[in-house]
C-alpha cells in the first residue's frame, strides 16, 4: 500500500462531467489499495470571476476579504469530487483548508503554508477514505482565510505530499510531462523520464511553466517525489508514466553516475518576457553598480542578467541587463530620476530580447557546455547580448526573432531530438 | 446608540453594483453610531447554480458535502460586501459561520441554529467595526459545515439578532413591508404598519411570503423585533418605515387594547397550493379516521384541512380534507393501497381549489368574524368546500376560479380597502 497525493487543477474540474472523469482516476488508485488524498483546483475561470468581483468592489481590496471571496472556488469542487467519488461507490470527504487546518502565514493573497496538521486526515485515509483537499487555502493562527497565490494548488499538493509522508505527488496537467524544450517550436522534443528539482526550477522560471516554482521548490526541500503526468487518458487504465521530478540521488541511483555527466544537457527554455536597458557610459568607480540597482531593487524590481562591459579608456563603462517586460517602463522611470546620481550617458532599452538557457546537472562535471552553446549560436549568425550562468544553466540573450531557430539549432547541439519523432 | 442586524437577500447581493448600494445603506446606521452586523444571502442565481452542480454530480448527494458547495455562494458575497463597505470609510470584516461559530444541529442541508458565539463578534462591534456575517451557514459541533435549508438567511439574520440582543432586525427586501393581502389582486391593498408574530405565521403559512416562516417562529421565541422594508430606495436617506414584526404587547401597548379588538381582521391571505381529496362513504365507526390519517403520515405528507360529514343513516360518513398539491399523485396512491383497511367506497380529488384565510389577533374576543366570512362569500355564490379555524384565523376552501373575487370582497367586508388608492 502506498500513499498518493494526486492534484487537479482548473481545466480538469470545469464542470461536472470532467470531475467525474477525475473521480474515476482517483477511483483507479484507491481501488489498488492506495491511500488517496486529492487536491483539487477551482473550476477553470472561476478564479478569476471571483477576482474581478474583488477588484470590481475595490481596487484597493483588502487581502483578508480577498481570499474569503477567492478560496470559495475550491471549497465548491472539494465538495463536488466528495459527491461525484461517492457515487461511484468511493467513500470520500472533503477538508477544507481550516478543518485539517492548513495553518499559513498571515501574508493574506500570498500566504507561505506553515504546517498541516495530519491526525484528522490520517484517521480518514486509515478507514480507505479518500480525501479531498481544497488546494490554494489554509487559515491564519487566529482562524482566518488565506490564500497562496495564483497557482498555489501545485504547492498545497506538494505540502500535503510532506506532510502526509506521501510516496508520490501526481500532479495531472495538460501536458503529459516536461519536454526537453517547447515541442511547439521543436517537433523533435522528447519527453523527459526523470529530472531533478533543481533542472525542473531552472526550466520552470524560464518559461517551461508546467509547475508552479514554489511548489518545485518546496518539493525539493520536502524530498517530495512529483510526477507530472497527463489527464486526459482513459480514467480507467493505468495512465502512460509522466516525468518524474526527483532528488539527484535518485536519478544518479537510477541511470548511473557516468550517465547523468553523459546527459549533459536535460533541456532548453527560451523566455520572451523580458527587456534589455543599456546605461550608457557610466562612471567607472566604486558604487556606480550599486547606484544603478538600488534604486531598482527599491522599486521592487527584479533585475536578471547583468553584463558589465570592460572600461573603456574614458574611464567609463557600459552596464546592461534585463528587467521583466512588464516592469520596463516603471524601470525606464526609477532610472530617468536617479540619472544625476549614476551619471550615465544615454539610457537605450530593447524589449524584443529573448533568453535562451540550457539547462542539465551534468553540465557541472563538463566545461565546454558554454563552448558548443556559443559555436551553435555563432554558426548561424546569431548574437548574443548578454551571458550569465549557473550550476546548472547558462543563458544567452539574443534578438527574440531568432528565438525559434536558437532552440532548434541547440536542441540538435546537444544531441536532444528523438530519432523517431516527425 | 442601537444594535442592529440588516439582512439583503440575493436580489439585492446580485453584482458588485448593488452590493455597493448595500454597502451605502449599511454606513447610512453605522454612521448614526450603531453597532451593526449584517447577515447577507448568496448572489440571486448562485445558490441554484451550486445546487444544480451538487445534482448533476449525483442525484442522491451527500448533504455533508452539498453544504460545503452551496455554502460557498454566501461566503463570497460577504467578502465582497466587506469590501465594498471599507472602499467607503466603513471598517468591516466577514465573520463565516465556522469563524464565529455559528453552531447548528447535524442535520446537514437543513440544520437548525444551536447557539452563536458572540464573544469575538462583540468585541468587533465595540470597535466600531461592521460585521458581516454570511446568512444560511454554520457548523456542526465536529466542524463539519452545514446549510440551513432554503430560503435559510432570515433565520440567520434573526438567530444573530437575537444572540447579540439587537434592538432590531431588518430584514431588506424586494417589497416595502406586508401588505393587508396581495396588492396584484386588491390595488387598495394597504402596506400594515405592525404585525404580531402570530399573525405574521399564518399570513406566511398561507401564502404571503415575505419572511420565511421559520424566521418568524424563531423571532417570536427570542422576542426578536423585525422589520420588512424595502431595499430600493435612496442608500443614503433614510427608509420609509416598512412592517414591524413584533409581539403583541408591543402591538397593544402601541394601538391600545379596544383598537386592537377593534382592528379584527389584519389580513388576508390566498394559497393556491393545496389540493382537496374526498374519501366517499367511509364506515362511521371508532378508528376510522386513523385509519385515513395515519398512512399519510408515515408517507410525510401534510394534511392541512379536515372536515367530516355527519354521518349518512347508511352508517358511513364522508371525509374530506387537503394535502400540498405536489403531493396529491402520492396521497392517492397511499390512499389507494390504504382501500381494504380504510373501507372507503370512492375517492374523488380536486386540484383546483384554493384556500382563503383571513387572519388577526382582533378576533379571539369577537365571535362574528366568520359569520361576516360566510355571508359576504355566500352574496357572490362562492360556495364553501371546508372551513378550519384558529384562535386567530378562519380559513376556507373554495374553487380556484373565485379566488380573486372572494379575496376582493373580504378585503372590503372587513374594511380593508384603503381610502386614497386607486
Amino acid at each position: 500500500m502506498a500513499r498518493i497525493v494526486m492534484k487537479f487543477g482548473g481545466t480538469s474540474m470545469a464542470g461536472i462531467e470532467r470531475i467525474r472523469n477525475v473521480a474515476r482516476q482517483v477511483k483507479r488508485e484507491w481501488a489498488k489499495g492506495e491511500q488517496v488524498a486529492v487536491v483539487v483546483s477551482a473550476m477553470s475561470g472561476e478564479t478569476d470571476r471571483l477576482v474581478n468581483f474583488c477588484r470590481e468592489a475595490s481596487p484597493l481590496y483588502d487581502p483578508k476579504e480577498y481570499d474569503v471571496v477567492v478560496a470559495a472556488g475550491e471549497q465548491v469542487t472539494s465538495g463536488l469530487l466528495a459527491i461525484a467519488l461517492q457515487a461511484i461507490g468511493v467513500p470520500a470527504r472533503s477538508w477544507l483548508g481550516w478543518q485539517l487546518p492548513i495553518r499559513t502565514s498571515d501574508a493574506h493573497a500570498s500566504a507561505r503554508i506553515a504546517t498541516i496538521d495530519t491526525d484528522a486526515l490520517d484517521a480518514s485515509l486509515a478507514q480507505g477514505e479518500v480525501a479531498v483537499i481544497p488546494g490554494f487555502q489554509g487559515q491564519t493562527e487566529d482562524g482566518r482565510v488565506t490564500t497562496l497565490g495564483r497557482g498555489g494548488s501545485d504547492t498545497s499538493a506538494v505540502a500535503v505530499a510532506a506532510a502526509m509522508k506521501a510516496d508520490r505527488c501526481d500532479i495531472y496537467t495538460d501536458v503529459d510531462g516536461v519536454y526537453t524544450t517547447d515541442p511547439r517550436i521543436v517537433p523533435r522534443a522528447r519527453k523527459i523520464g526523470k529530472i531533478t528539482y533543481e533542472e525542473m526550477l531552472e526550466l520552470a522560471s524560464v518559461g517551461a511553466k508546467v509547475l508552479q516554482t514554489r511548489s518545485v521548490g518546496l518539493a525539493m526541500k520536502e524530498k517530495v517525489r512529483v510526477q507530472v503526468l497527463s489527464s486526459f487518458g482513459d480514467p480507467d487504465q493505468e495512465p502512460t508514466p509522466g516525468t518524474f521530478v526527483v532528488g539527484e540521488d535518485e536519478l544518479r541511483d537510477e541511470i548511473g553516475d557516468s550517465n547523468v555527466e553523459q546527459q549533459l544537457i536535460t533541456g532548453i527554455a527560451y523566455d520572451r518576457g523580458e527587456a534589455k536597458i543599456t546605461l550608457v557610459a557610466v562612471p567607472d568607480r566604486p558604487g556606480a553598480v550599486s547606484s544603478i540597482f538600488n534604486p531598482l531593487a527599491e522599486a521592487s524590481i527584479n533585475v536578471d542578467m547583468i553584463v558589465q562591459n570592460i572600461a573603456h579608456n574614458t574611464g567609463s563603462t557600459d552596464v546592461t541587463f534585463t528587467v521583466p517586460g512588464a516592469e520596463l517602463a516603471r524601470s525606464l522611470d526609477v532610472l530617468e530620476k536617479a540619472k544625476a546620481t549614476i551619471g550615465y550617458e544615454k539610457l537605450i532599452s530593447d524589449p524584443e530580447v529573448c533568453k535562451i538557457s540550457v539547462v542539465g546537472v551534468g553540465m557541472r562535471s563538463h566545461a565546454g557546455v558554454a563552448a558548443t552553446m556559443f559555436q551553435a549560436l555563432a554558426a548561424r549568425g546569431i548574437n548574443i547580448l548578454a551571458i550569465t550562468t549557473s550550476e546548472i544553466k547558462v543563458s544567452v540573450l539574443i534578438h527574440q526573432d531568432y528565438t525559434e531557430l536558437a532552440v532548434r539549432v541547440l536542441h540538435t547541439a546537444y544531441g536532444l531530438d528523438a530519432d523517431d519523432a516527425a
